[in-house]
């Protein structure tokens, strides 16, 4: 493995975590699959399709978005909301959030950089 | 699943990338396996040690942590410490968490909460 691959496989995982909450919070005004696509690869969060409709698919098993077939087109298109669940699910979220960022913050305070000391 | 199960996956998923930057960031300062595992217990970031542990050995593989045995006990101990690629992945890993806290906060005001209407 080299170090570009350490850094996207580490930088992947910090970035799972968010896009759930990415989601929840951009679906509270209902949208379809293919508009929150767009929407998270405009705001600098871009999610591969592979991975963002397995995730919603998810999100809507779990009763945390609700999900309406709209058929007032030819091609009928699921569109989803953040539910009520989901809501609370994004401010739970949010608060580990913010509680993650301000552990990391004291711990980057609490801890200078030092070079190994010699072991006698 | 229960409702208290998809809260804990979620939140896991969302601490699991922060770990990371957590041990790089603490280990700035050398220190052993088992005085991480107290002061992120302490920082309200805790980590189950056999999540620690192997992790702790996946950066060191990694060369993100440069660790070497303390024999001046009867028991010898790995002191780690975050390596100069260390300190660079923590670094990149600080620009894509706070890139991801603006996308967040981007959407959140984007995308106001807003019952879904009725489809025509």
């Amino acid at each position: 493995m080299n170090d570009e691959d350490v850094l996207t496989g580490h930088q992947q995982e910090l970035r799972r975590g968010t896009v759930v909450m990415a989601a929840l919070a951009t679906l509270r005004t209902p949208g379809y699959g293919y508009g929150l696509l767009s929407v998270l690869e405009k705001s600098g969060m871009s999610v591969d399709a592979n991975t963002l409709y397995p995730l919603l698919r998810r999100l809507e098993k779990q009763e945390l978005l609700a999900a309406e077939w709209d058929t007032s087109d030819s091609r009928p298109r699921k569109m989803y909301r953040t539910s009520e669940e989901g809501l609370k699910l994004l401010a739970a979220l949010e608060a580990e959030w913010n509680s993650l960022a301000a552990s990391l913050s004291a711990l980057r305070s609490a801890h200078p950089h030092e070079p190994l000391k010699e072991l006698s």
